[in-house]
């Protein structure tokens, strides 16, 4: 099929219909599997660099070996972009994984060898018309009552495949507005994060996030905290309430695939005047996109127009 | 090959090894997929309509339609077993495990539908000669760091893949001990429970061990909280600290590979006089094995003497 | 107006809207009052004595003393109802309030005295009508994010005016169902109680409900308590997560006016086959309409066929 | 009588004597409602703009309209003071609350409307005299046994009327100094905030007070930390300990009515050498008068020479 | 001297006076000791093996090594008893202790080996004047600030001498009633334990203490569990709070010196009716006598008529 | 004995074995004692000041009254030091402490007054040799289960003599690394203190270490913020995790004792490449040698060629 896109999968290259896992990978049965994801802007993969160094701090916390060296890693990420770029239609951009479990094992408490990490890279097409209204409308961010699991349990910092916490917050608040997003609380009752994602704050001039120890340190985090520097916004990771949020003048979302998304509602409190994105928003929108020589939101937008 | 073992999968009996799933699969990449694991006892699975109800209260939990009537995955299940016996060596049994995941869909966030659950049935040996030496010797428990993920954030009551933590605490004591098991303390800071098995404790006659809603509620657990009633041991389920674990008289795990095997230290404290299994682990394992008909000890320990 | 009723303040009956409290009133300025509650059967206030000792255990608490024995408001409180049950339709019945505020004072922090305490009792007709639905349809039970003032913090078994906390879980699962009915966790993440009410949950036959210590000590919830153990339904206070609570077979919450209403769903999962009221609910509910020798059910449900 | 203030209620200007709310209101049966507080300098409001925006602030958070905008909310506090401007005696000020209350309501939990806000705004001399020998001597801080509630349960940073909690802090420590005034924990063990009023330390010439998420946001607590940035007193928001406040050298309470008090124990341990105020809280205290151009500390401590 | 008690020491009776440790000793310099108390009834060690047994579990759970037998040190407790004898005035008895210290060592971190335990075995005269007026009049239990030290910090069941936290608690409360006895919360806010002893309450003829894992398990605790069941009292180890214990019938304390001492207040508000021993309390305290054969309040309180 | 050296108790300058204590000195039987511990460079005692000054605080926050006024306590100690400077041996130098105890005292909750306080002042060698392969090779950092008593039960600063937690903690890891060093958790799960020493962290050239709030305030620690400043190298108190901690590039320990001692592994994950001590570390040992005004490295490091 001229039209598949193709996948690493350990040491190949291989059409996406066949890559496929063992039911008896440790990454199905177990969860025991690490990943990172950049994108591409225009067909680039943007900081790959940050996200390479990310997914070895994640293999080293959890002691998986994937068998490869942080370039190798970067060079077969590189190549399967590169494959893959002829399928790109215009005016979208890929979303890169790399994945890598603990490979096969005898089963629990045994103490005979495996088979050795199973090692996935693999991009998909970003999904920009899917999330345009949230771009033109503001997202809906809700709290669910699940709460995020704490870094004495999991560290959020490792960036690994046990996603039931973050499935269920999402399961809980669909259906309860028109663009909702769940932001968990920490255990201690402060913001938390959103699947795959960040929130971030502006009250009275000021922008802020939760601390680092308790959310997954985004890149696309860390570039709005360095923007903000750079732009004098005053920028702090401190704990924040749900009341700070509800009262916050403006409010938004980072992720990879997100770049930066504004909020219009925080658990159903209309944020600032109601209109998106807000002026600190527009101001960071505008210095993420120089950074990155790319206009994402148009990306977003323009897909709204198509029928 | 005549010798490969067959599973279930989506509606196909298929040899193992034809047995694999997307990378796709959201019980893949993001752990979104319960299982539930019972054993047989000289070819017939043993209390499978426990395991079969509990598997449907975690997917009632966590949302997710198999597709499939528990009757209809108690028949999969037993054909499954079935197929298989005859490739099973003499003394050996199957550990039975039903694995259902949320199947293959857009990435997060997305409103559009998916393919339906991933259901795949299958069977492996049990791993008799491996652990043989625990129920010779006795279990070394031992507390990790790392604590168990609270109810709060993802019920234990749901048997899910999300393993990372309990993966994280084996790896913890590991060569620590000769025969080591960790078992987590909750985030509270009492005793909750090993990877896929329960802990109980003999003090001054008295069983006790960690409060339901703490743990996975194990069938052998409830099996031995009932065996307790019928013998006449004082028993309860509450809140136990290292201190009590540390100076019990008696301590033993249970799980569905297990059933009940004993420890004899605990945080490198000599339980009792170190001898195993104590008196109260000696009755109750006697009861155990008169119930499933079994002498599931001899079944462990006769794998010592194979070369 | 022939047609108002009276309510007693500090040694008058008066017609209620004569009934009024300066705006320098501890209990409107500060909250700083205690109330208690109980209600008539066919115009007999039902277990006065009850809710008279709990409304003077409160009062000891918080050191207000209400100038008056608790046989003074015994009779006041007979007096009220009395008075006003020639204005009670057919079928109807009285919700009985007894309500004590610290009365009039200087400012906070400042030593001067102050008026004595201000004490109001009052009667109105129970909302039978408004709330008939659920006992036709069950309740729709929800969480919400807010959690349930700690015992430490200020005892729930203090019987007080602060309701902002219960108030603003109310708001939050307002429109999420039909018959919306918040019941809090507590900060320990177990179910607590809702506004005014207390929780059950029935599973595999047993009845349980939330700790004394974390909850209001509702009269109904003690008669529920007590009709268990008469029916020999096994039957306990625990701590109880958000997951056995969705998987539960039945649950109802109890409240003074209420007595016994049904739940059919719990966070929008269907207990049981989600037809109310539930075998145990159902013996319950016999139980105590004989107890009180009235059957509050039809009360409720009849006013569904009034225009 | 010509001598009576008047105070505003939804509307009317009247007497204070006929400002009466109903017993039925929320505010007085649920404490469901918000209020603010400022005082006059000379005759003038000080930061009514900050009080108004908190105001809205609280009001927004817990869903309460007003009816009026904060202009009007605004106007008519002005026009309260202005009214009962001639009655004020030399020397004094007005303390100057704004109420909004809920509203008259059919009972919990039914879907009724309702009357719409109840809003109140009238002013009282400020108790100068009654809190002279605090400016004097200083205060005497004690931490209650009894903790603050938590954000996740009602958020210090509304200013609602649900003081029962801080009503039984105060009520703890009096009695046990001559000046007490209750600083209360928060649930984790760190200092939170007085009732009213806000704490401050001062160790080594540093200055900090507890984080804003925990405490009300304090208009004067704002100005304090405004002006030590000015003086280049090094000052910081941060956890705090019972230890830290026992071995401080200087601390000092802020709130609407005090502006700045000084506080010479904690816990009964002497603060710095025991003399008030000490050398940073002075040059607060003089830089506070200068911004407000009133020297507050003269106009409490002349009370004490009148008869 | 003939007048001087003699003690052990490292295998020696040695007049008291000559009983010393270095100050390198590790139970002085850091607090790393072990010890149990027990006290006659007319010359008699009561439960001397029950005191023994706690002692070596207390110094198994630190890996103290005492050098000797449980035997010997029941001999040796037996023979420091019986020397001193001669020296008791009549009416007196002796409270006994066993010290184990880790002995002297190089100092912290550095391998080299030490010198062995240092085990000191004494008695004192139980101070029966001192605490006559609280069997007289009643204890004023007061709930301190500062909470006592968790399980997952130290265990309180292991008996050693780090009484910092409890030395603490009582110094807060010293002066603020008669007979004041502080008795900790934990920290979760729950009662907890005072200084070397437990507290129990009544409410409604139901007798109810503290769970074991958060305190001391008590000798006289455990007494009174026992004598409970048997005087067909209700009876429950729970989590208790300050409403609980304000609110209560009757409360007492127990303690190896004490037995049991009944409450007359707690924070405050008076127990009950105020006069004591209430009626469980007074069955309690009988049964107790006649358990040990001796009326120990009387011994208490005959000293108040010596002048 | 010529080669004895003095120490100072209550008075006196006494050979080292004549300086014992009562076996009813409170800071035996209840560790009820405060200390602090200096160290000479070269003879001469390191920022006594600072010293004097903690131990005050410590005084001052159990209510301990030493007899002494700071400045005799700080002659005191200068003169322990002469006294016993002729008995050092070539490179080494002295570990000073102050102890001070409650004394003697008639037995808990007695009224009557006691001893006074036990003062004694000590030096002894610091063990170098002991520890020099640590500053070889790098420390084995560890994370013992036990967790750090919290400010709420006993602030870390005050420096008491209650070590048994951290006795516990050193117990637990040892035998578990090869030069282990336990740094235990606050009970929040963050990163706390060692016994008698701090943990600093180094990330992306920015060195942190755990809040003062939850550790003893060590005069080291106290150094090393101040040289980071003064170096520019970006530093700050935060919540730490273990994460953080395993991920870390360099970490090391300071203590009176090690000055500023390198770690290697942290939980048994390799820091940065693996080589002691980093470049971070490098600056800070090189800045606090010039502080010092001398190479307190090669003093533990010469000893290793010692025979």
């Amino acid at each position: 099929m001229s039209k598949e896109r193709v996948a690493y999968l350990n040491g190949e290259y291989l059409p996406e219909s066949e890559v496929k896992v063992s039911f008896r990978d440790r990454g199905f049965v177990l969860g025991d599997a690490i990943f990172d994801t950049a994108r591409t802007f225009e067909g680039e993969i943007f900081r790959l660099d940050d996200h390479i160094d990310r997914l070895y701090r994640s293999l080293k916390a959890v002691d998986i070996d994937p068998g490869l060296s942080p370039e190798e890693m970067t060079r077969i990420s590189q190549k399967v972009v590169e494959k893959n770029l002829p399928l790109l239609e215009e005016g979208e951009d890929y979303w890169v994984f790399q994945r890598v479990t603990r490979g096969e094992r005898a089963l629990v408490g045994d103490p005979q060898h495996g088979s050795g990490a199973t090692v996935i890279v693999e991009c998909t097409p970003l999904p920009f018309k899917a999330r345009a209204p949230m771009f033109r409308d503001g997202i809906d961010v809700l709290t669910p009552v699940i709460r995020r699991i704490p870094p004495e349990c999991l560290s959020p910092n490792i960036k690994n495949v046990n996603y039931m916490n973050l499935v269920l917050a999402e399961d809980e608040v669909r259906g309860y507005a028109e663009h909702p997003w769940a932001v968990l609380l920490d255990t201690r009752g402060f913001l938390c994060e959103g699947i795959g994602s960040n929130i971030f704050l502006v009250r009275e001039g000021r922008l802020s996030t939760p601390r680092s120890q308790f959310v997954l340190e985004g890149v696309s985090r860390q570039i709005v905290l360095d923007l903000a520097v750079e732009l004098e916004i005053p920028v702090s990771e401190e704990d924040l309430t749900t009341f700070q949020a509800e009262t916050a003048d403006e409010a938004f979302m980072t992720s990879t695939s997100l770049c930066l998304c504004p909020a219009r509602t925080y658990n159903g409190k209309t944020l600032g005047d109601g209109k998106v994105p807000g002026p600190v928003t527009t101001r960071l929108t505008a210095a993420f996109a120089e950074l990155v020589g790319h206009d994402f939101v148009d990306q977003y937008l323009k897909t709204l127009k198509q029928s």
